[in-house]
């Protein structure tokens, strides 16, 4: 559901950087979007981008143009992971306000410096930690927030993917703790509302040995703890055949709240055999089809407010340094303090 | 749940008559119960009478001798609905407290002269209506009755066996509306709270066609309408493979509150073809095996502190009464006003 | 989710007759679709056509000139109900294909001369029984036609607002068996697939003393009986005080499906109180929304594909008379056969 | 519900050791046993053990005097911890089936010193893990062991106290993972099918100062590792507001498992507010109620007809091994290896 019209505020025209399939996905929430209007698509696959661009009214042009065209006054960066810090500088430099896909850069070094530029230009970007727009993951955070349950005490994050990408994939991706996790250390700093303090990971290649061969683990538990006491425990698995498994609970001193997965219809089918409803909606395209939308309706309407970004690089670094601890406990088998 | 021991209150002695599949359910109910004996088993079957007799500590006999026994207090009549009313009206005779399964009698002139005769002796009997004492269905009408949905205005009863009877057993069973939607009759009037004033029903044979030609109908509806204009609807069925069906809804000025059916276990297995949980608790015995233990604690409660018995003989008429005019409706298409 | 782009296929140019609610979701849902555009915008009301027109770049205009443009192929009538059949016979004459709301009338015989119309244009309208479409309701009719349940035996259909209309509204409604039931009728025929042939209804006015002085019932009970003995028990309220409540049980020789409501979020709080989810999606805005795009997808599938409607003209004409007969039991207290 | 009476075998006279909260479970399901009797209870305090023994038509005696009997073939211990290893000696030497309370000594050495014994007297003990009995968490089990989920690649275990035990138990109870996670231990030994060979243990005091202050945590996460590399994360707190949440969830290559908490009634109350279940059980006496009586029947139906204890004194032994390496863990924070 877009947000509202914003009244008299100028259309905020942008940029989008990538057309694959998360660009897709940003494309068309932008074509949707009232307040918004996608100007150009950029990608190293110039047929890719003049089809996305096609297909909702844009251009296809190169960074540099889109960049130097002052009509665009923000940019979606949803290019491939290497290509973020150099597209969140130059946006930076150009006086564009940044969204970017997670992460943004594998080499917390690199982000460091990512961060100092936005700093020398006094920009911020926003970055694309889709699952806290997530309508159930929202409404329960602010369950927690208005002190339904109470001080948080335990927060339990289950997050398997249906099945795992390919080989190709894996070898790129910095492994499962910077690929995958970084989304569940970043509800785990959202949920507990504090810094973890102490990291313990482990984990298995249990689902496919061409994952470890590649020097990768496809299971695996994190347990993090905060200065306050406050625990959390994370799972991960390449592989739940049953679908896209995104469940959080967390546990107060005055209650419990959890968000279940999501079916894709409310059937139930009775027979001697048992009660079987749907598996739950199949990845992340669907479950997070209503996240994705809200998620770029809150970019657009803190552009459009000056308001302040959220989540902001701060929160992209302070995930991607939990998922360097993680490999690092992970490696050594002891706690990792951050 | 037995109820509390009856502190220095002697313990009931009791006289069972049948020894069949119920019978064995109210027997070892009674021998569990720390308020009440089994002493008596009678039945035309002696070594079905003995074999329950033995099981429980207590002896086989004829009725006349149990009745004069004057150490028991208490009968509880769960032999075959042809012998009821003779059972009833002996003990009510002979100054015993009475428990008799539904129904007093499928002809309802009988019925009226039975409970003439408790009368007479001013005699009373607690009719068999265990499904006032399933813990799901107790705790919905408690909610009902402290106000939790203000105002009444429709019930919803779905009543389904999880396979017809044999044939034999149907045809001396009265039919649908006497036989298997009395009990449903009486969870109206309990759920109402007031005396429906109209039946409308209907029915047909899909199930088996021998049932049909047995002079039955094996799937009804019925709709009740009260003065006050609260509205009931009753489903029954002969056949639901998924297991026996119990639910009860009902929508108030205020809320709805629905009692769901219970399932053996909690496991849920999720696989690529969705989630399946057990189906529903398998038929009456699995079901009600509390409500069983629960309806004979209430009676030996009331039988103990000399409480009103309910529900009562009175109770068992009225919904015999909703089921003649059931089948009156049924006959003739037309509402019928009771 | 939008139907596919249809490849080369023209864009089909819609005029829409309703600028007020679902007037608004219809164009919404055109302007939102890749194979169709909204070009116009009629509706008395001139400054609501002119601000719809607006927010989808369509033109406000007035009816004969919209059927008048060639570009035009098809029409989507939602405007007020009296107005129905004049802009059917209109776009019927002018060889528009034609999407309407139910109903076509409230008068049976006037929908009948507007079928005959149609009929003499050669033309056909997909009538607006947007529930068919609901991703649940849709997915538990497939199965049912997959004959996963095997025969259907029963259907059960709850359909509860969660408050009434304004009475103004009741008084020109033509009563809640044709206004609010209608739908539940389209449903039973759906489900059953086949013609009810005996129809009892009942009801009550429970929720508002008001909608009883203006000659209406506000809580009703319709059961339906089909040649084959099928049978369908239908439950309406004007008042759910917990949402809307819009639930499908169809019972079948093989098992039983069952189409539960659909819930904003997953969350559920734990507490010493209970466990407590969200309430039902508030109304059909809400409830429906999936389901009018997929309606509207369907309609411009079948006009593209030279498709026959479905629903059509038959089935809103036969939902009425399922309604014409409800009224009439309702006032006699029989059964009424159609 | 009780096992099948053992046919002709003669019923089992049982000595019981304890007459405490546990005791009088046990007592009462060895009465309503049809295979067993309860013959003598043994307590320090006499007053217990006498009207105990008065409940079930026992008789309250001493330690010696109850094994010195011969007729008595079985003893069932449910005293305090530190006199568990006494009585477990002292039934072996005279040749008594022993049934005992987890765990048979809070010090490791003590048990290894009393399977010894066990050893030279040629008996066995078959220790009371309960949960291992609870009909939900049996089914999941055995539909894992049946390969539904194919191989287990990673356990989840929920286990939370509805409120903190008396200050005065914390400090003799050995603490957290001692007393409270060795069931949960045994649940991860038993699911994995596999010894765990790495722990990890990370804990807070956040519900109550005092358990801190007495030297024990009142919150803990563990995670195990087998050889084999599965994983399983275990989540302990003392403070479940909503009640005893006892939750178990097995990932497979196959598929997913889980066995939900069980709710006292299938009651939904919806409101304006949402839709409300009743909390879950709220404590192990009814979490547990069934896997007593089944725990109970399968020790008998061992006894009765001369096969292995399971779980035995090696699955005690086992358990405590892992709390003790939890122990080790949490104060080095790293893993220890077992």
């Amino acid at each position: 559901m877009a947000g509202p019209r914003q009244g008299d505020a100028p259309v905020i025209e942008i940029c989008q950087f990538g057309a694959g399939r998360i660009g897709r996905v940003h494309a068309a929430n932008i074509a949707a979007h009232p307040g918004a209007r996608l100007r150009y698509v950029v990608d190293v696959d110039n047929a890719a981008a003049a089809a996305l661009a096609a297909a909702h009214g844009a251009e296809a042009t190169d960074a540099e143009s889109a960049l130097a065209d002052p009509d665009v006054s923000a940019i979606v960066i949803a290019s491939s992971t290497d290509t973020h810090v150099g597209f969140i500088e130059a946006g930076a430099r150009a006086g564009k306000a940044i969204f970017c896909e997670k992460p943004i850069h594998l080499d917390l070094r690199r982000v460091d410096a990512c961060l100092s530029v936005l700093d020398e230009c006094n920009a911020s970007i926003f970055v694309g930690f889709n699952r806290r727009f997530d309508p159930s993951f929202a409404a329960l955070k602010s369950a927690v927030r208005e002190g339904q349950i109470g001080r948080v005490e335990m927060v339990s994050i289950t997050s398997r993917d249906p099945a795992p990408p390919p080989i190709d994939y894996i070898k790129v991706s910095g492994g499962l703790f910077r690929d995958m996790m970084i989304h569940d250390f970043d509800m785990a700093r959202w949920l507990l509302d504090e810094e973890p303090a102490e990291v313990f990971a482990t984990g298995s290649c249990l689902v496919d040995p061409a994952i470890g061969a590649a020097g990768d683990i496809d299971t695996a538990l994190v347990t993090l703890k905060a200065e306050s006491g406050a625990l959390c425990q994370i799972s991960n698995s390449r592989r739940a055949v049953y679908g896209y498994d995104q469940r959080i609970e967390v546990l107060g001193a005055r209650g419990m709240l959890r968000a279940e997965n999501r079916l894709p219809t409310s059937v139930e089918h009775a027979t001697a055999d048992g009660i079987r409803t749907d598996p739950p909606l199949h990845f992340f395209l669907e479950r997070y089809e209503e996240a994705y939308k809200r998620e770029l309706a809150s970019f657009l309407d803190a552009v459009a407010g000056g308001k302040i970004f959220s989540p902001g690089g701060e929160d992209g670094r302070a995930a991607q340094a939990l998922a360097e601890a993680a490999v690092t406990s992970f490696e050594s088998g002891n706690t990792v303090r951050v």
